[in-house]
């Protein structure tokens, strides 16, 4: 890469440009990696040609043994470093005693966003929405807020032979009678970019013979839009209260997660477009991150930009997670036209 | 209770009575016990007044520790001693094992079944139905036949943020068209007594930001009537393969229980009824029994009757299981007057 030579090193804000490392056990190449592996190289290339000054950032803990996007959690001044070091993993580890054993993070000091004039990640898309349009540019104008909501229906456990029809209070059916009238009660509602999970279910005792007494079931939605989000929260609760009530059984709702949706700054947004429609002119679209990243963390201190590189079949969290070799060298020369063009505008107050 | 003189003791076939005396572990005081105590009753009651020859049976392991109606199962020659023998508990002991550490079943000799010239069961109905109608007795014509089928529904597990719906190939949802679609096409079809259940759910990866790419779902048929249930089977698989097929998923089944329904015999059910008609006037029925019972497996050796009291708001497996004192001995008044003329009747040839 070649960075036009008025660029001056050592001075002002650095852009700042990483993603994360860690991915899950069974996961792939490309996730968090990418973004870390592009900085790396766009620094070198900086610094070897004169471009703008680039920080890079690997974010610890994306994935969540720690409660997810650890490092940028911690960035964003979200969490304590003491709290954090009191937060356990899955096996009871605790953070501080395992950060002891490791050289790099046994100590370590406070880093001011203050030093940085923006953020960039690139990611891969992890969805099958580039791939299976053949695009190979996604620019993100917001991440999805995400609403968790975990419905509990209670009914009466009962003998599976000797209690007729007429005579249950089936938990389960409570459950499927809620997931069946929620589909129904959102379709004519969502957006296209709009997705609702049920992701998590549970009955008991869960035997054979026996009437379901409970049913639990874990409702997730996710969407660029805070207010339909808030709205399709509010209409799953009436649809549960309806499905339980016609079926003479009770429902609680709780409210597992709620993080609204994360815009996009739109000086960075409109770099990496620009650079897009240079790039890969026509085969590129404005998009938003079902899924969360770092990303949405660093938004709270500085200008942020996403850009998204298509996943094969939209794959990821798989070793089978890939990116045509075209795609990665494309979403690696937007990232650095982006920062050019960004840098260019900052120096001449555009 | 005081017997008709003219009963012979010491000759012929005896009247087998009797049920069993395990129960569930959090069960309740009268599953199985009530038909052993009432057998026992009739016994002594008999002797002491010269009434017919009655023999009690209280068969082992009805509850299931090593398979269910273990106990008759093993009188009705449907299962060899070695096999009954390498059996083992959910726990890995071996049924051999452990009935050398205690006496009465260390070693044991065959009984013969042509010993009986009938069997007698007296149960609680485990159910509502007679509770709720005030009636004190019901009269069993059959137990009902089971039918159990697992539907295993794959699609493809995905990100539940990246993965737009039209994407999704999600196996819950399958689960929950099917289960939503089987109400709608048995209802119009079943019998009243037809009952249906759906007890076991699992989905996978059951994580709420997961679409789930496996789920297994347990049906559990009972009728008394075998076409019906042959029909009901052959629907729910038909429902399924389309509902899986309309969600762009597969479907297995895979049939985990096959029994058909046991008619009870006429004569021993004619004298039941005779009596319930002269001890409890209008205020009996005839019905099926959805629950299984050791009747099921005597059935094979010899005519058999089965004879209901009421469980309080149809409670059973439960510490709370209980029935009215009054229905209790009502229970076995009808029994001992169905077993005199019962005896009568085949001493006269009638």
């Amino acid at each position: 890469m070649n960075w036009t030579k008025n660029a001056t090193r050592g001075e002002g804000r650095a852009v700042l440009v990483g993603s994360h490392s860690d991915t899950q056990t069974l996961g792939g190449w490309l996730d968090g990696t990418l973004g870390v592996a592009a900085g790396l190289e766009l620094a070198r290339a900086a610094r070897e040609s004169g471009g703008p000054r680039i920080a890079v950032v690997d974010f610890q803990d994306e994935e969540g043994r720690f409660g997810g996007l650890t490092g940028s959690t911690y960035l964003a001044g979200r969490i304590a470093r003491a709290d954090l070091d009191d937060r356990t993993d899955a096996e009871g580890h605790r953070f501080y005693d395992l950060r002891q054993r490791a050289a790099s993070i046994a100590e370590y000091t406070e880093i001011n966003p203050d030093r940085f004039s923006s953020f960039f990640e690139l990611h891969i898309e992890q969805g099958p929405v580039l791939d299976s349009a053949g695009e190979g540019l996604g620019i993100v104008e917001a991440i999805a807020g995400v609403r968790m909501i975990q419905f509990d229906f209670e009914g009466v456990a009962n003998h599976a032979g000797t209690t007729p029809m007429p005579f249950r209070r089936d938990a389960a059916q409570g459950m499927i009678a809620f997931a069946t009238a929620l589909n129904a009660a959102f379709e004519p509602v969502v957006h296209p970019e709009t997705v609702w999970t049920l992701g998590r279910l549970a009955i008991a005792p869960n035997a054979p013979s026996i009437v379901p007494g409970t049913a639990q079931v874990t409702l997730q939605i996710r969407d660029p839009d805070k207010a339909l989000l808030d709205s399709l929260a509010d209409l799953a609760d009436r649809v549960a209260a309806q499905a339980a009530a016609s079926l003479g059984l009770t429902v609680d709702a709780t409210q597992r997660l709620q993080l609204d949706p994360v815009p996009m700054a739109s000086a960075p947004t409109r770099s990496l477009q620009a650079a897009a429609e240079m790039i890969a002119p026509g085969a590129w679209r404005r998009m938003p991150s079902g899924a969360l990243h770092d990303a949405a963390n660093v938004a709270s201190l500085m200008p942020v930009g996403l850009l998204f590189v298509p996943s094969i079949k939209g794959i990821s969290h798989n070793p089978r997670e890939d990116t045509q070799r075209a795609d990665l060298r494309r979403g690696l020369v937007t990232l650095a036209a982006a920062e050019v063009w960004g840098a260019m505008r900052k120096r001449n107050n555009l």
